[in-house]
């Protein structure tokens, strides 16, 4: 029988490998995408074109950006002296988000696994011992997630970076502003009641 | 603060503009796509822009191919005379995929709406009126889907080519393939009542 032509075929079954797309929303966006050629596939293939060639780590962060340094390692007026380790890209967009932090960042790209044989080496954990040496920092601020995958690779970090007398700090854990007691889990709970502070 | 660079950011809100995807979902997706630079992202970016250059709508109709006539209306094994009539091009699709349908077909673009605006000329409704009696046409079957908008233009489609004199039938409703009654509603339960034949 005669399905989609093997050019649009073909999108649709690339367009299915992205996160939160299957086989069948995907192909529903390839049809919202064709009936709106000129004005928005037309443009999304030269922006997706366009992001391919330039975009490029960062030397010293990992950041995403389209120069070899980004522009927060490039920005003089970030705080030097704190480095902020996160996991991915996203999670240093989210920081930056919250605008709390001043200082640098360092990505790792994923956290330690056994399972998926992701050792320290694939994790750019070598270039953070580095960076800690060479920049002069004095505190490094561990902003992984609080996962078990996460939480083992801040101690193997921690440990790591012990001998280097750098001062290593995690964030809190407690209750989201905004959280409503009755829709957290115990863990969450124990933490923040643990972590309680005198008013 | 600094988030992604710009062409990523114009990226990411192309992206959020398909159906299914949202900011966050799209942000996610592009972040895929930027860690699989060369093997996934240059590709898709590729095949966008292949399709958006190639893709046109069959003039007889209405199906997208990369002809000026789609491979269903230029196969001369297709049966002549039978044109099933469907909303858009997804539900071709899922037509062809049962492979019970030996004939062509017409894609309305939609279906006749007053809130939208949408009237019967801007659904191809008079070209079908015109299939009818250029190409000697003795059944249109009406595979609308079986919602109130749906049905409305089937109707609609009905009378309009009454005076034509062919003959015109609709899918049947019932107890699909595999349901089960305690998970059906009662419209269809009612339909598959009124509808029930002899063993």
């Amino acid at each position: 029988m005669s399905g989609p032509p093997r050019e649009i075929d073909a999108l649709i079954a690339l367009m299915a490998r992205l996160p939160g797309l299957g086989p069948r929303s995907a192909r529903r966006a390839v049809l919202h995408l064709l009936k709106r050629r000129d004005m928005v596939m037309a443009p999304l293939a030269q922006a997706m074109a366009t992001v391919a060639l330039t975009a490029q780590d960062c030397r010293v962060c990992g950041n995403v950006g389209t120069t070899d340094l980004c522009p927060i390692c490039d920005d003089p007026r970030r705080v030097t002296g704190e480095i902020c380790v996160v996991e991915t890209v996203a999670d240093l967009w989210a920081m930056e988000r919250g605008g709390a932090f001043k200082g640098r960042y360092h990505v790792l790209g994923g956290t330690l696994s056994a399972l998926d044989a992701i050792g320290p080496d694939d994790l750019r954990i070598p270039d953070l011992a580095e960076r800690v040496l060479d920049e002069g920092v004095s505190e490094v601020i561990l902003a992984l997630n609080a996962t078990v995958d996460g939480q083992t690779t801040a101690h193997y970090i921690a440990d790591a970076l012990a001998a280097s007398g750098v001062q290593i700090s995690s964030l809190a854990q407690g209750v989201p502003v905004g959280g409503e007691l009755d829709y957290l889990d115990d863990g969450t709970i124990g933490a923040a009641l643990r972590a309680r502070r005198r008013v």
